[in-house]
């Protein structure tokens, strides 16, 4: 295994298709609006991504079974008037260094360019530290055409305020380079536990933008099983705090082995 | 010397092997199961792994002498009724980069792959923090059939809580790539002090999932002299930590020469 | 994309170049200074440099529209009575790792050495923490010709007093390899604000060094202007700051999907 | 420039030379040994190094003339009764991140065996934090008969006691794959400033080892400069460790340009 690759599960054509990137951020919320599409509407996955930039670490699922680091990619039929498709993509991780992202965003835009994609849209969330009563949407665009859009579906447009930081911000910046247009979606959380509510928000939006009708009730309800899954994670997370300060090599060097 | 390397000490045949992983981690838990079974039975040495994502330094021994930084393969012959030979892996330092970690266990699964392995077991602590009375074994497999044999052998599963950080989830992760078996078996440890009880409550379960015969009463001895050792190295951590503290190139800022 | 590339905007001819750098650095002394000189003097820019060494990020503009990562050469022709022409490094960002500082600045400096470059001034500020009454001018040279220049221009030189950081000081030292001669010049700045008065200390002298004449009257608006939209900006860093600490990865190991 | 490469000052000649490394680390120690021998000596510069893992900064010397971060090779004639020459190296810097630091050391070994070293010495201090009264050496060598050598100049054998640290250690550790023996000589030092006592123990050991002899009444002299050159840069720190904060593009992120 060298560098990073895409490891084809399903050959797919795909019309026109509309990229959305959803990787873990902050207070789940890209991610569960990326889970909730892909369930409500029978996404298939057709392709994953493997990195040797990705941490060195695997996940443990809730059965005691091993998942590798990775990045899946799904594809959805057109919706509702729309005739163009739609190309998901979750994950379990983003990269850890700074090359290692753009190695990883460059191989993620060329895949999707392969497939026709024109544009794009990045989700995730804004953290504000504090409880939010009812969450906006931030939002910023390739082009002012779209940021015009954005307004018109009441997203707050984000101005000069530090920008857009990980796989959401620098695939817009790479997809950029190739032409493709697109905007960032970022629902306001105060960031510190899986929030349904930014998610609703930026679901919302993000279906207007692409005239999609979708029953947004059961968000609710996925977010709740993410949060019991988590506060059992919450109880050994003591442990893991603790085996990460142990840094391999640092270790060895207290203990002589 | 440029990259990750193995350097071959004996050719060896082995018949349908299985892979131990016991590189250094917390407490000291699998390495001290892995030196038990390695001097209790006579494993060899066959090989040793170098890599300049190594941490750049030496280590000394007891008697002054330097000894560089590396992992190393040990075989040991069919045992008890099995007709499976084994490869241990033991060493004093884990890489320290993701990239490196990736290079390091990607070659190490290479290696071993050659030699017909299917099935592994990847060895470590899992650190409470807190005193731990009669240490439970922690586990994680890559398939469920072997998930349900470790709960048969009193395992505790771990369920979504946190990943498993290094060499011992990483290798686990690269095997599955290429059809291999395999589970982490994690000795409860307060991850503070050389723990020869979480060691001897991985060795139990390991022994008889390998339907392997051991005597375990001299992993205590072993743990006392390894204790013994660090509590001189001890005396000098201060030291270290000091000259730990001064990254090359920092340092010359402040003391211009 | 792959490693650091330079994109071509206009082919241009220029006689016996200077070559300025003022990438971002503390209290926007450079940045302040060159673009002053840019707008007032309408330098052109024609080529633009863009490097995965560079923060996996985008910034977002006052407009909520998305900018890449990337450094910017302008062209500037003979000013005054000098009869040579200038070429002035701007951008949003500097490489991150060391490895990468290096690749990037290798770029450069081959870039602008194949105009002819035979001299440059690397313009940033040298931060005292605390107030400042009348900013001084620091500076150090590569050859003590050009240092006893700087004296004469009221230069303060600097004295093994640790080094120049960053871009400012890597290119000067990879100019050096290739008979580069050149000067960085530092104003003095408490560091935690858009500092114009640094700036136009440094600007004095730099226009000095060049025989150059320029109405400096408007680097205090543009100063004012900057500030305007870093105070909007501030409002919402502790946001950004709290999206920072989530590093990609770690954040997976607490809440896991 | 790419990776780490030799520039050669001039041809030279060795006889079986031995290896003394003296590169930057805690409290000037080998420093001040290395500086001293080449002074005292007349020890000649013949090559180079530059790599694109050091630093990416430049030093200011005492006339505020810049100083690119290079190591540098000196060859000194046999002394005394030996016929063996010597091959010193120093700098004003070591290699950042751990692959840097093997392959400038790969590089600096590679070197150094190609006149046919057969034997070295790495020299650097040992830092307690304490106050030290009477300075003592700590050693360890690659081989038993070294230790013992090292032993009977009242070297004090470190035992399991935490590592060798950077080039030192790494540079020690790489020699043995070439059947290169040799030995670290380290002075007990508080750490905290330039410790020409401690620089004179290890020296008298070194000259021991070596056969030879050298008047050791200036180094005080020399430490004496060092200090004063320092006590200048100190003043400054404040304003370095500041510049030192600001991480770029971190910086980028705080202030919007």
């Amino acid at each position: 295994m060298d560098g990073t690759f895409i490891k084809m599960i399903k050959d797919v054509e795909l019309q026109e298709p509309i990229f959305i990137e959803a990787l873990p951020g902050i207070g789940h919320v890209g991610k569960l609006v990326a889970e909730h599409m892909i369930h409500e509407l029978d996404a298939e996955k057709f392709a994953e991504l493997y990195s040797t930039s990705f941490p060195p670490q695997v996940f443990v699922d809730e059965n005691g079974i091993i998942e590798p680091m990775k990045n899946e990619f799904y594809c959805l039929k057109s919706q509702g008037e729309s005739e163009r498709d739609y190309i998901i993509l979750v994950g379990n991780t983003q990269g850890l260094s700074p090359e290692g992202q753009y190695e990883i965003c460059g191989t993620i835009m060329d895949f999707v360019a392969g497939y026709g994609v024109n544009e794009m849209f990045t989700l995730g969330g804004l953290g504000t530290g504090q409880p939010v009563e009812k969450p906006k949407v931030f939002g910023a665009a390739t082009t002012s055409e779209l940021a015009e859009k954005l307004k018109e579906h009441e997203v707050t447009l984000r101005s000069a305020d530090g920008g857009i930081i990980g796989a959401s911000g620098l695939l817009l910046g790479l997809g950029m380079t190739k032409g493709i247009t697109g905007a960032c979606l970022m629902g306001e959380t105060p960031g510190y536990f899986i929030d349904a509510d930014a998610s609703k928000a930026v679901l919302k939006v993000l279906l207007k933008l692409l005239e999609m009708d979708l029953d947004i009730a059961k968000l609710e309800e996925r977010a709740e099983e993410t949060r019991k899954m988590i506060s059992k994670a919450q109880q050994m997370e003591k442990e893991v705090t603790e085996r990460m300060n142990i840094v391999p090599g640092e270790e060895d060097l207290r203990y002589i082995g």
